[in-house]
Order: structure tokens, then C-alpha cells, then sequence
């Protein structure tokens, strides 16, 4: 069974996020449409120094959570950027930190039925400090977390991207 | 820093998706609007009868994938339905099985950045067949994948929830 997209629409836009809506043709002949919510794709980083991962606890609006213990991460700032580009931005960025050896671990959607985000992890070693050019958002806090409490850590961990790397860099990177 | 919602208004609603526009208040006093895609949250079944794994794979239009590996997965039916339920009716609508033991391994957002979904991830062993009620999706293949390659089946997949949970189960389960 394959499908080709015979038709799009944008059907809302917002300041962030916008909605399409596709017109898809299966091979039977069956047309169907489907709800797209649009995404440039992002990054998160598993990083650590040896002893410590470092993290990131922030607000997240969208699911009431006043402080979700994250991996650092953000947006690529346009469809098509270099991901590794965007990691490094993203590390210096949110913690202060530049890394010498960089290797993506994996890439994978996030939502595969209702958005095209795709996230891509990497795992950042050999760390040194670095200043980011970008303002720091002041309601990003740094978590270091010694290597040590990763289990209870991805035991208590609630995020998508998180989960993948922690439980990545534990089965395949240690 | 915490943050409570002073607004919110619906600003589109397509045939499955609906996205709100929050105004959220800081406790500094700072106000900023946050466009939230809603969903019932949902459930995903790493599945197995000591020997293989059941997973499925399937068109996933909003990202152009013609046939995506997955956990046997699914949405709840409403906003508060006890996923466990969801995840018994999904297990029996998709791969034709029931089972007599279940075990949450984990529950968290999968993109607390724009979207609400909580996905929450079953073990489900023991199983038997069980022919499901409803009709089946002709587009859902349902692929049988030894345990010995579970390694490989993680390191080419390309799915959020099925990452977290063979990783998971990987990890804390064998």
C-alpha cells in the first residue's frame, strides 16, 4: 500500500506553529485527507563531561508542567538547516557549553500522525565553556546530573526526546 | 519561575485536529501567548510472546513515510478513557491479540512544546488471540519481529513512542 499527496493547504497560521491539510491518493484509488500540524525539525543533546550530564528544566506551557527536566534542544531555524548546526547553537545556547566531539545517535518523528516534526539526537563529549551569542532565556535552568542517576532519572523523565536519548546513551553508548 | 493560564481560545478545529491559543502569566508578572495543538492522548503496546515482538507497520501520511515501524498504538477514545482500556482495544484491533498481563513501563509528552498528547506505554506478554470488534484498518500490516533482532529494529526505526518503549523494554525488562 502507497499513497502519493495530490493536494495541500494551509489551513491555519499562527505565530509558531501552522496547520496544512493534504490531500492524499492510495494505490487503491482511495483519497483521504489528512491534518498536518508544520514543524522545521529539532535537535536535542545528550552531553556530558564524564561524571555529569547536563540538562535543562523549564516551563512547558502547552502541558501545564511548570518545570520539565529536559535535554537541551530547540528548533532548527529553518526546513533544511544543518541539525548539527543547530545542536551546537542549541548547547551554547541553553548551557553554556561548547563540545569538541559531536555523533548523532538517532533520528526519529515525534508525532508521525498528526506532525512532520522530526528530531534528530547527538551526543556531545569532550565539553568546554562557551558563551553563546543569542540572550539567554531567563526561565531555563541548568540541571547537571551525575552519570550515576541516570536510571532514576529516565525513570522519572515525562519527555519524548529525552527518554529516546537517555535510554539511547545507556544501551549503546556506556 | 511558574506560570498559570489567564486565557484561552480555540482558533482552528479540523476533522481530528484543534488548536488552541493560551495566554499564560508568569510569576514575574510577564505575559506570552502559546499555540497548543490538542490532543486525547494516547497509548503504544511493546507486545511479545518471549520469542517475538508484535508491531505494525503503516502509511504515516504527515511525514511521507509509505510504511512506518511502530508499536501497536492508538488514541483514547475521549479526553480522561483509562488507558489501559485504550491500550487493550488497540492491541486487539490492530494485531488480533489480547493479553493476560500488563504493565505500564512509562508515561510522557511526546512535543510539550506545541502539543498536549500524553502517551502512555504498555508491557503486554502472555498473550492469546482475540478477534477485535471493530473493523480492522486494511492499511496496518502487522509484522512479527523476533526478539534476537530487537537491536537492529531499534537502531533503523524512526518512531518516537516505539524508541521509548523497545528501549525501554530493552533496558528494565529482559
Amino acid at each position: 500500500m502507497t499513497f502519493e499527496r495530490v493536494d495541500s493547504r494551509t489551513e491555519w497560521e499562527g505565530r509558531i506553529a501552522r496547520v496544512r491539510v493534504d490531500t492524499v491518493r492510495f494505490d487503491d484509488g482511495e483519497e483521504a485527507e489528512r491534518e498536518v500540524v508544520e514543524h522545521p525539525g529539532a535537535v536535542a543533546i545528550v552531553a556530558h563531561d564524564g561524571e555529569r550530564l547536563w540538562m535543562v528544566r523549564q516551563p512547558r506551557e502547552p502541558v501545564g508542567e511548570q518545570g520539565l527536566l529536559e535535554l537541551p534542544a530547540g528548533k532548527l531555524e529553518e526546513e533544511g538547516e544543518d541539525a548539527e548546526t543547530t545542536a551546537k547553537r542549541e548547547l551554547a545556547e541553553e548551557i553554556g557549553k561548547g563540545a569538541r566531539t559531536w555523533q548523532r545517535l538517532t533520528s526519529f518523528y515525534t508525532t508521525p500522525g498528526f506532525a512532520d516534526e522530526e528530531m534528530h539526537v547527538y551526543l556531545a563529549t569532550d565539553l568546554y565553556d562557551e558563551e553563546a551569542e543569542s540572550e539567554e532565556n531567563e526561565r531555563i535552568e541548568i540541571v547537571e546530573v551525575p552519570l550515576d542517576d541516570l536510571d532514576d532519572v529516565i525513570r522519572e523523565n515525562r519527555d519524548s526526546k529525552t527518554l529516546v536519548g537517555l535510554l539511547w546513551f545507556r544501551s549503546y553508548c556506556r
